[in-house]
């Protein structure tokens, strides 16, 4: 269970007591921990970890690990439904799972999607079958296989289809004995942070409560966006596979990849060493998140507990590593920056020019 | 993609026209196709078959097959939510699951689940984790991951959780020499049939408006069932594992395992080899689909080509492997029978009894 995408403010307001929600996820995975050792004596299939890192890795024999991760694009599709563009959506489904699989260095090599529909539309299926086909080129896997289902009984929305789901599955390789937990994390190591592209599929419930109260207002120009508010808030998430690919086989000292989604930068408390982080020196968020926090007067520590703050990805190594990893960034277009450094102070994320401290991270994430 | 479960009448009367959702399905599958080629230089992860038959399998090198399904549970889970019965709804996300990756030959190792709400509640979800603990340790899988998505402006329903859906991803292995797409088939191979528990998973469209078309019938006791209509609705699928199990390592020689979903017996028209199939021996199908199509007024041909019709595999192979087969199965707690013969008619499936003759089954499927 995955990829936080909580929106306090919003939950308070709806009433909605994530206390409540954390202890119901808990109900559920109490019964699916049992499973885990179902293969045990098994010769393939026995997972490494439980839930709650990015991805998890069973072992298929012969020191091959088989990485697996599912996640959706949540409320980012009502986005798409309102604007009536579907052809980035793709991109984001296929972008949420394989950049969590690159977390335990795994090297994704296909998705399987689920596509859910109240209507069946053929424009639509054809601008969603071009946003996966251009993200499964980009991070070079293929869609063996998916599932549509056109459940209108079952499903809301407004746009051609009548509502829409889309989840994704991703599997990845990765040898056993280069499996990333982040287990090798060590005081002193830094932070590199990666570039996001915006948004990406996190976090949307409270960007669309803020940026677009009314439906006309995803229409609207958006100077600080030079251009409207639903194409920025569109934009497609980036990919980072090749970057990591890159990365994974350079040779440089990699001790932890962090997906930064629904948690923000308290997805870091994930990685399994006794470690903290403290970020000093992110850089100058995108006009997106700029906007979103003086409209919606948010306070810093929250934005950074909720987006991505203009960091997709942060890379964990030993600063003699970090000009390389950031020269890799480089190659593949992405701006990096060293953003802070591991500390002693185990499961503690601090980020001192925001007061943002959070001590131990949720292990149980729902999205929203 | 997969698993088709239309309702002709329903759809002929809805106005929704099955040649349009077709062709809009294509508009998908253009692009999902290019994308089989992207491993094709890579050391792992090439696709051997396109989309179409019930799962598919990808090169991990080795010698080693991974196969990998992805299904829902369709409109079933609108019965769950109106009777307030979670628990066996985890069972079938498995089922539809391991019950394709089986018809590749493939051994089930893990299935990864994702969970959609309107609301998240405790209750449903304790429900909704047994019924998936249940199945796994039925069929000696693994939950390693999964994600839960609370998205009620995505989502329609009448439950404590207002709006749910759930899908699972299942992933096995396979021996490359031993993959099953039934490219070995032969005319005079002999069909044998295995019960299955009721309805499974498919035709809930049809079943739920010809036997429950007001709330209020899903609580009735109906004489037929010796038991009320939604706890009929509710039995959940059969699990196969275990007996493809038993007969994969038999010495046996399976030529097909073919999952009875939601095209009925049309399915048998998705092995590889230039055959068709003559159905003459099929048993009495369970009270549930004689009900159905005495109070629809249903054609016979109509239920043999929605529903399982009591036969929920089938397994194909030579005539002097048939009953040890049906003992395997026997073992197993299910009925079998030898309900039919391969001929050398491609692509035609035919029960002469109930005047249904099918050339040609659908390569793209719609869950509805």
């Amino acid at each position: 269970m995955s990829a936080q995408d909580q929106d306090p403010l919003t939950y308070q307001r709806s009433g909605v007591d994530t206390a409540a929600a954390g202890e119901a996820l808990a109900r559920l995975t109490r019964h699916v921990k049992q499973t885990l050792s179902f293969r045990d004596d098994a010769p393939v299939g026995r997972p490494l970890r439980g839930v709650g890192y990015y991805a998890n890795v069973i072992d298929m024999g012969g020191g091959m690990g088989l990485a697996l991760s599912m996640d959706g694009v949540g409320t980012k599709l009502i986005v798409a439904e309102l604007l009536g563009k579907y052809d980035t959506v793709g991109i984001d489904c296929i972008a949420m799972n394989v950049n969590d699989l690159i977390c335990v260095g795994a090297d994704p090599v296909a998705m399987l999607d689920y596509v859910a529909l109240g209507r069946v539309d053929a424009d639509v299926l054809d601008q969603l079958g071009r946003g996966l086909l251009e993200g499964c080129r980009r991070c070079r896997i293929t869609i063996p296989g998916g599932e549509l289902a056109q459940v209108g009984e079952m499903l809301r929305g407004e746009g051609a289809t009548r509502g829409l789901d889309i989840v994704g599955t991703a599997v990845g390789v990765v040898p056993l004995d280069r499996v990333l937990f982040g287990q090798q994390v060590t005081p002193g190591d830094v932070v590199v942070g990666i570039s996001s592209s915006g948004l990406h599929s996190n976090g949307f419930t409270l960007a669309r409560k803020v940026l677009a109260p009314s439906r006309a207002d995803y229409e609207r120009h958006e100077p600080a966006f030079e251009r409207t508010i639903g194409e920025e808030l569109l934009e497609p998430t980036a990919l980072y596979v090749e970057l990591a690919r890159d990365l994974l086989s350079s040779g440089l000292a990699v001790h932890a990849i962090c997906h930064i989604t629904g948690d923000g930068f308290v997805n870091l408390s994930r990685v399994e060493a006794p470690v903290g982080f403290e970020l000093d020196a992110l850089p100058e968020p995108q006009p997106v998140f700029q906007v979103i926090e003086e409209r919606g007067g948010i306070p810093k520590a929250e934005m950074y507990s909720v987006f991505n703050m203009g960091v997709g990805l942060c890379v964990v190594l030993p600063e003699k590593d970090a000009s390389a990893a950031m020269e890799a960034a480089s190659r593949h277009a992405f701006d990096a920056w060293i953003i802070g450094r591991v500390t002693a102070e185990e499961g503690v994320v601090r980020l001192p020019a925001f007061d943002l401290e959070s001590r131990g991270g949720s292990e149980l994430r729902i999205r929203s």
